[in-house]
């Protein structure tokens, strides 16, 4: 790995020996750095930056400049995939994602496309080989999709919903149909995820953002199985090097032992577990990322230090943990705050190593 | 138990063994069912109708006529502790609680009184009364009230929350003063409860609404703790029975191991839980009450037999279970499906008795 000055990340990753532990912040690039506003402002709308390579180059490299940060991640959406579906996605200010076209029937399940990114999503793998030449080896860069579940969830509510009504009454009521949808999504994920490793992204991770709204047996039939498959058909060689492979489900605690036999090479913890009872379900099969909880970056740094503390005992020694919140930073939390977290592991983290 | 003509809600929650699995829904007095919106309409709004003990009465008893229920549970409102502590709780149209007195600072809190029920909330044992007098055996009446958690964020935020950004930098930042709010709340759910169970409650479950949102470490300090103090502080035994203790924390299904040996008598289970596991993890310690994803009931019967008929077998046979949903009844709930699931409970569930 002589072209990367810091894999760290990568390393750990894939459960081999590091000197400190490798930390990044997912929403890393976000409205809650003022640089990233102004740039935000420039272009004018969200959409818009992520559609400009140059400018989701710029915002991706922004907290590294401030932060020790091991890691980049692609500045983009999660929703990118049913943009390009057709699906027409834009934000109102101050208010989540939504949907010019919405899918109200079976036919417009059955008329969606299966995504090809580089004829339908170009700016995203222009915008990974641009990082990657401003990176220029000094710490690995992410890229990432929504899992099939998540993507359907906002697909079918028309945007953010609370109890997901529409989308489990289709789940329940109509399961082929929801197989449907699912299957087209998975094709498209495994195209975008490969062509960005095939742009130089040099991990990936799927957001399962929703899994978590759903039953053990639902989660199998209508999230982990589709993430499974997906991660059977990435090309996880890339430069040389196997690409990792995070898979991150929000609320899915309960089900670490099923994800961590679907082939990924890490799974993402949200706040509520301990990882060190996670570390002792999922043994030597998975690497493990997270997960202080966002909400303790509002509390003072001795607060930050000790909770980093705590979690990196409760991982114990040896390779195999990244750390990072157990979801993404908020708006409202002052930059001085993620440096002293991201410090905070770096320095406590040199004993357990 | 010779006045309870219907005692196998009780006898499940001690794990003595019954003839069927006994059930009842989480909200089963509630929006979906059009004779509680006429009533509702004609009380004015919501609070007016808890307050009238002959309305919460007629309203308690309303799915009784209408489904097989097992158990019959006090028609009323979490928020009726931080109401009678002077905050002035109101419901706008179609949003969640509001207070009109919010609480902002230190000497807020220092100022909340603790709520003596008899004198600040005279009508909750009133309507207790009634009601038992009105079901006369038929079933066992359930108590209730919010955890001194689940209390804490609605008063610290003011209503509803999406990511609980004030109590928790309260929590994190100043956990003294986080300690006395719990105090106090704690002490209030005592006395109402107590007051509850001396006024005919003959179960009484804890709704930790708000608990799954904490880390681990954090929901043993700031909600487990608190809810076993409230248990050794009920008085369990009143008309020569024992008065089961149910606790539910929604999102606490990593935690079941710790909720189980509070004291309490059951768990209640969200459906993101596969029963069968959490059963093999409490072993015999509780009995257990769930966990039917109430999505579920905006499909077809067959669909909603067959998931009740899954979750019986993923319990097993044996004593120590009651059905439920694992979370509310949501109010676009058709009545109907709520029969066939009632109904394919005991059903299906004397082959596994």
């Amino acid at each position: 790995m002589s072209d990367l000055k810091n894999d760290r990340f990568l390393r750990a990753l894939l459960r081999q020996p590091v000197d400190a532990t490798p930390v990044w912040v997912m929403r890393q690039a976000g409205r809650y750095l003022p640089e990233y506003r102004a740039r935000r402002e420039q272009a004018g709308d969200f959409m818009s930056l992520c559609q400009n390579p140059q400018g989701a180059c710029e915002v991706t490299l922004q907290p590294l400049e401030r932060f020790d940060l091991d890691a980049a991640i692609l500045f983009s959406d999660i929703l990118t995939i049913p943009d390009a579906m057709g699906m027409g996605l834009y934000f109102d200010q101050g208010e989540g994602p939504k949907f010019r076209k919405a899918i109200e029937t079976a036919k417009d399940i059955e008329d969606l496309p299966i995504v090809n990114t580089a004829s339908d999503l170009p700016y995203v793998p222009d915008a990974i080989r641009l990082i990657r030449r401003e990176l220029n080896g000094r710490v690995p860069l992410i890229g990432f999709s929504g899992s099939p579940w998540t993507l359907a969830t906002y697909m079918i509510e028309g945007g953010s919903s609370k109890d997901f009504a529409k989308i489990k009454t289709m789940a329940y009521s109509n399961p082929d149909l929801m197989a449907v949808l699912l299957e087209k999504l998975t094709l498209s994920v495994i195209d975008y995820l490969n062509t960005q490793i095939a742009a130089g992204a040099q991990a990936v991770q799927i957001f399962d953002t929703w899994g978590g709204v759903l039953s053990t047996s639902a989660y199998q039939e209508f999230s982990l199985k589709y993430m499974a498959q997906i991660v059977a058909g990435l090309n996880t060689h890339s430069e040389g090097r196997e690409v990792p492979v995070i898979l991150f489900t929000k609320g899915g605690g309960g089900w670490l032992e099923a994800i961590s036999v679907t082939g990924c090479h890490a799974i993402g913890l949200d706040w509520t577990q301990d990882i060190g009872q996670a570390r002792g379900r999922v043994g030597d099969r998975v690497a493990l990322q997270g997960n202080m909880d966002p909400a303790i970056l509002r509390a003072p740094a001795s607060v930050i230090e000790a909770e980093v503390g705590v979690i990196l005992a409760s991982y114990g020694k040896g390779a195999g943990h990244v750390f990072n919140l157990g979801h993404g930073v908020t708006p409202d939390i002052d930059p001085e705050r993620v440096s002293a977290f991201v410090d905070a592991v770096h320095n406590y983290s040199v004993n357990f190593h």
